[in-house]
Parts: C-alpha cells; structure tokens; sequence
C-alpha cells in the first residue's frame, strides 16, 4: 500500500473548488484521521475552464482534459465526479469503476437514474460507490441510513430536501406573499435558477427521494415510482388557511411502508401541524424526518447546499473510501436493495386532505358539495365558507383521513358540479393525530 | 471465518431486552446488511436475574452469571455491555478487548472516565469499542461525527442531552410552573429519578459532552474539564422573562473552540432564541447542533433514552463491528484523540448574560447596579425595573458578550452591594446576534 492515497477531480467548480479548499485546509486532521495522507494529484475539465482552474487552485495540481490521464492511471485510487448532469458522467463513473477505482459522487441524476447498473459495476471491482453530497447537501443522511439506522426497519421518511422551495414557501408564509413574487426574488437572490422548473415542479426532490426511499426500504425504486407535484399552485390564501388552521406547508418528499400495501412515495406540498419539528425548518434549510421501529422519530437538519455543505459531504466519502482501501475492503458497505419491488396502490395510501374551491354563492351550494363527497366515503374534519367579493364564495375543506382513489373520484366529481367555478388547491395534510 | 458472528449479552435489563427484540424481529434484514448472520448465544447477569431473563427471552440462549463463561468463549466475537455504573463493567470490557473481541457499550460513565486506558486495548488487539448508545440513546451522533462530518474542524457542539431536564423545562415554560412542582410531577411520571441529582445537577449532561467533546475536537477531556450548573435554580419567573425576551431556557451542555485560546466546555442552562433550531426541541427529545467549518450548521434529533431507541443505537454498533470482523478490520475506526489537550481559561470566554436581582426599592439603586457592572466593562444590552409586592424591586439585565472573568468579578461587586437583597439568577445567553 503506497504512502499517501491519491485522488483525482472531475470538474472543479463550484462544489469541486469547495473540495480542494476543504482537503487542503483540513489536510492534516483529515490524514489523522483516514489512516493516510489523502492527496488529490490531477484534475480533469474541460479545456476552455482549464486556465481558470489554475488561477483559483495553484500549481500543486496536474491538470487535464484527457479522461485518461485519470482512469489509466494506476496510481489514482479515487476518483471524484463532480461535473454534473447524466452525461458524460455516469460513463465516466462506470469507467473508474471498472478499472478499479473507487468513486465518490454527488451526482443525484446519475444515482437515481442509473444506481443499479453502476452498484453492480462497484461490486464486481471491489470498489465504493459513495453518494452522500447527492441528498440534501451536507447533512449526514445516507450514510446514517446504512449503518447508524441498520437495525431498523424504517417506516418512514419525510424530506425537505429542496432549499429553493423551502426558501420561497418560508418567505410566502413569513410575508404573505403570492408565489410569483417571491420567485422572482430567489431568483435575484442566486437561490432560483432561470428556468426554476425542476425545483418548483418537484423533480429535484423527486431524484432525492427515489435516492432515499431505495436505501430505506432496501428496494431499487426509479422516478416512475414518484408521484410528484410542485408548490406553483401554492397562493398566499392558502398559506394564511393553513395559518387559521395551526399548520405549515411545505415542500415534502415523502416515502411510506405499509405493512400490508407496501411502499408509497410522494413529493407534494403538505400540510405540517406548526410543532412538527420539520416545520420550523425554514429558508434554505433542508432536513429529513425518519421513522424507525426502534429508533422512533429522528430528525437531520441542515445546509441542503452550496460549496462547502455538498464538500463536507464529498470529503468525508472521500475519507471513507481511504480506510477501505487501506483495509483492502472496497465496497464494505455495498447496495443494499435486496427487496422485491411493492408500490402500494391508490386504494390504501391514506392522508388527511384540504381542498379549497370556489363556488357560486347560492343556495344548496354547500350541500351539493358535501353530497359530491359523502358519496364517495370522504368524511369531513373542518369547513370554512366565505363570501369573495365578486358574489362568488370560498370553500375550505379538510378530509378525514381518505385513500387517494376516493380523493381522486370526490374531486372528479366536484368539478363537474355546476355550483363549483373552480378547484384551486389540493394539498396533503401530515397530522398523526387525524389518522 | 465462520457462518455466522456469535455474540453475548452483558445485562438484559431494559435496553437488553430491546436489543434483544430488535436483533430477533429485524434479524432477517439486519444479516443482509451486516454481511452475515448477526446470532445472539449467550446472556450474562446476575444469578438473581436469571430466571427472570428465561422468562423474558425464552430458550433460545444460553444464561449465566459466570462472567468467564462468555470472555473465554474464543467463538464469540462481540460482546455488548448493558450492565450500566463504573464497576464490573469497566473490568469486564478490558478483559473482553484483552481477549480478542469487539465490544459495544451504552455506558457513559466508563466511556467518560476510561475511555482512554480501553480505546488503548482495543487498539492493541485489533478490536473495535464502540459507544453510539452512550450519548443521546438513539440518535446518530458519534457515527456522523466519526465519518460523515470528519471533513470539518468543528467550531462548536451544543446539545440537549438530558431527557428529563427536557422535559421539565418545557413543562415550565408551556405551562409556567415552578420548579419543584414539575419535578414532582416528573418523578410520578417515571421521567425523573427519585434521587434525580445527575440530571437536574448536569452531571449526566457533563458525562455525554465530555464524549461528544473528545471526538469533536480529537483531544481526551475528563469531567473536571467542564462547567457544571443544574437547572435547580430556573424559577417560573426566569422563564417568563424569557418569554418576554424572545428567548427559550434550555439545559445546555456545550463545547466551543476558539482558534486562539482553546476550548471550553459547560453544562448550563441558556437563553436560547425562540428562531434557534434547538428552541424547538422539547418534552424528552434529545438534539445535537453541531456546527463544521465546511458544512455550517447541522442539527441530530430524536429520542435520547429509552429502551428501543437505545437498542437501535447498539444493535448498529454491533452491526458495524461485525462488518469489521467480516473483514478483518477491528478497530477501523478507532480512537482519535491526537491534539493536546488546550482549555480555554475565564478572561477569553465570552458570552451575553441575563442577570436576575432582587433590589431594596430605594434612590440611586439602579446607578449603583450599573456602576459596578460599568467598573468591570461589562455592558449592558437590555435593564427592566419592576416593582415588587414586598417594596423590594427586580433588575433583570442582559449583558453584551462579556468574559467569565469580568461577569464573576462584577456578580462579585454586586453580591456586597447594600443595595442588593439577592442575586436570583444567572444564566448564559446563546445569541449569534449579540456576540
């Protein structure tokens, strides 16, 4: 075993450059406690952001845009992927694998999508495969799952796994402010993207969750699996509603066993009771709840995000992947998804429910629509009618616990009734205590 | 290496018994992601006990109060001790680790106290000591901060580690009780011990800081290295001034570094911003906010005592040394103690103060307060004056950040001012925004 363990960079921006201030600034402390001195040596990117690179980090590093500068390179034990998107990392991924390498990315696309294949490549070569950067930035959550809550069969996670989101809902629930608003101003701030659709729409989320709920259950799920729903519906009324009412919306990612059913995963906007610890994770903050049989409610809180976060994260899978290799035991902890596949279906994934209508304000307006839903089975918790100041009135519902499929066909048929002008808002409620 | 990893049982009292529910119902799951089959022979205890552990646990293991019967057992390979207090347990670890086997504990008192001389033996046997369950029950904490956050120099560490102190404090402030009545009520409630003097004193928090301290900051602390206060002296009136405030009281046991002077570290109870992730922590629930120079602020909730979660802590323990048997790795992780030891001394401490005085109602009291505050540059943030029943008058003050030094020589100056009856409370303020 040589002196030192040698690491190759692929792609040194933002979270990358996080990775090299953080291993050289916590250079000795990191080697301590690794067992071994841990040096990156090349690092590889496109030609056009060669220069720069240089200019930022020094001449301590040999740098290139050869991808074979690093995986022919035998002496290279580590490679870390951070360029991004699914191509060509995930090649590249699978090619240092193959060759023996141990990889530690933050790439959530590549894992989500392509987890499987790339797992199976690992393990034929004895190598890690390591991913914690790729869910919910820093906070120490996949590595806590495989082995801190081993023993456990987890029931549950629920996620706030997207700081933009967190962000905008935080700041409409702060200020009152209507959705269009507030994006605009993340998007000013830097915390929206220009084209804010995979954060707003829940995709983001979604990758995050399939990431989670695969390790949790031990069961290969894929984004099909996902049903997924973004805040853009979200208005400022029904934020003040749910204020009324004692609760919070958020932006969840949520995966639930059933012992029976199996296993259903969601990302929505839902509705928290305001002392459930995850609704008093506010702005960027993301965090993730997660029930175990034994271990009952945990929570891990913390930057979702960001430069040094997400490299927090990528040097300690960094370091983990350094004391296997000194203990020739690439791949300790392996895939662990040996369960078969069981979504649960419409018919038995339950949850309270608020729905916010507009109708015309005449008479048996009110008792059409509670008709619409006793005849579907769906009982009724609160409800608030108000008069809206063009003649039409507001209608605030929140359900009993009810199955998707009776939710689906209540609401099927409240939009054809003639008193309904509008459904504005459908949105999940997490409360134990109407279960 | 054989078909399955053999362990023992020291103590089968409450948190046995979980460990031994949880190794049975999960067993399946626990095999698959321990590598192998995770098999429970033997159970230790006191004769006394035994045939009440038969009872409990039924025929599927071997009971014995001969302590040799497991340490020269060569086909066990982990021994989990349950047995609690100083003695026998710390001589049946050392023997354990001298033999060759890995050992996982939940005992904070031997971690704390010789946690030095043990990790020793482990390391020269190749054996693993593990100790998760020692602080926080359930939650992952010594894990994450081995592995997932061990990229970052902690900055500071500060935790709610004592359920029942938890809960009375959040009794006091919901329901603006006193003291004595919430301890009563707890003792009746089987949250607080008859003789509750470790919890309420600090010393059970002290115990798990000390851990939490040494592996943070990669230097051994002992007991005498920390401040200890209790929340003996937290009146409904503190906690209503608080209120008034803005802030929470908690008991909090907290370890600092500053890069200049060194680290300090205190069990008090604090003033904590309603905002501040840890005000929301309440009734037994335990949490540790950590913070890392790389991923920022992260917070580890859940539940900190109790049979289950603590067994969830254990049973991962054992899974992860029998990961390292699997691979001949022992001790992979072991003790990081290698920074010398550097406390921080009283003049480089700082932070804000609220003081609570009882004042004779007279001309001039105030000024006089002030002066002596003013003649020790300790500065004042907020004064209110109210006026007592008895002609007396309360001063409650909160000082800008000031050093211990300068707080304990003017809290000096005041006891021996004529004008004041009584100084009711002191306690530390945890404010960002007032540093």
């Amino acid at each position: 075993m040589a002196e030192e363990i040698k690491v190759a960079l692929l792609g040194a921006g933002t979270v990358g450059g996080g990775v090299i201030k953080v291993l050289e600034k916590n250079a000795a402390d990191i080697s301590k406690k690794a067992g071994k001195p841990i040096r990156l040596v090349k690092i590889f990117g496109l030609k056009e952001n060669l220069p720069q690179y240089k200019e930022n980090y020094g001449d301590n590093y040999i740098y290139t845009d050869r991808i074979e500068d690093i995986l022919e390179d035998k002496d290279i034990k580590i490679v870390v992927e951070l360029i991004g998107r699914e191509h060509p990392a995930k090649e590249y991924i699978a090619r240092a694998l193959a060759n023996g390498k141990s990889v530690v990315t933050a790439n959530k696309d590549v894992i989500a999508k392509y987890g499987k294949e790339l797992f199976a490549v690992a393990e034929a070569n004895n190598c890690d495969l390591m991913f914690e950067a790729s869910v919910a930035g820093g906070i120490p959550i996949i590595t806590p799952l495989k082995t801190s809550l081993a023993a456990n069969e987890i029931l549950s996670i629920m996620g706030i796994v997207n700081g933009t989101t967190n962000y905008m809902l935080t700041k409409m629930t702060r200020e009152g402010l209507d959705y269009n608003d507030v994006l605009k101003e993340a998007q000013v701030k830097g915390y929206a993207e220009s084209d804010p659709t995979a954060d707003v729409g829940g995709m983001d989320a979604a990758r995050k969750i399939v990431i989670l709920a695969s390790i949790a259950f031990n069961t290969r799920f894929s984004l099909e699996d996902v049903a997924v729903e973004g805040i853009q519906n979200i208005s400022a009324q029904d934020i003040k509603f749910a204020k009324e009412l004692g609760y919070t919306i958020k932006l969840l990612a949520v995966a639930k066993k059933d012992k029976n059913y199996g296993i259903s995963i969601a990302v929505r906007p839902t509705m928290l009771p305001n002392d459930h610890p995850l609704s008093n994770v506010n702005d960027v903050y993301n965090a993730i709840f997660v029930v175990g049989d034994a271990v009952g409610d945990t929570m891990f809180m913390g930057m979702g995000a960001g430069r040094f976060p997400t490299a927090s994260a990528v040097c300690a899978d960094i370091m983990d992947a350094a004391r296997n290799l000194q203990h020739g035991d690439g791949g300790r902890i392996a895939c662990t998804c040996f369960n078969k596949k069981k979504l649960c279906d419409k018919q038995n994934m339950f949850a309270p429910c608020y729905i916010r209508m507009n109708v015309t304000d005449e008479p048996g307006a009110l008792s059409s629509i509670a008709a619409a839903f006793a005849s579907q089975k769906v009982s009724l918790r609160n409800v608030v009618q108000k008069d809206l100041p063009n003649g039409n009135a507001e209608i605030v519902v929140i359900t009993h616990s009810v199955s998707e499929l009776n939710l689906e066909m209540a609401l099927n048929l409240l939009k054809v009734l003639p008193v309904v002008e509008k459904i504005c808002s459908v949105i999940r409620v997490e409360d134990k205590d109407m279960d």
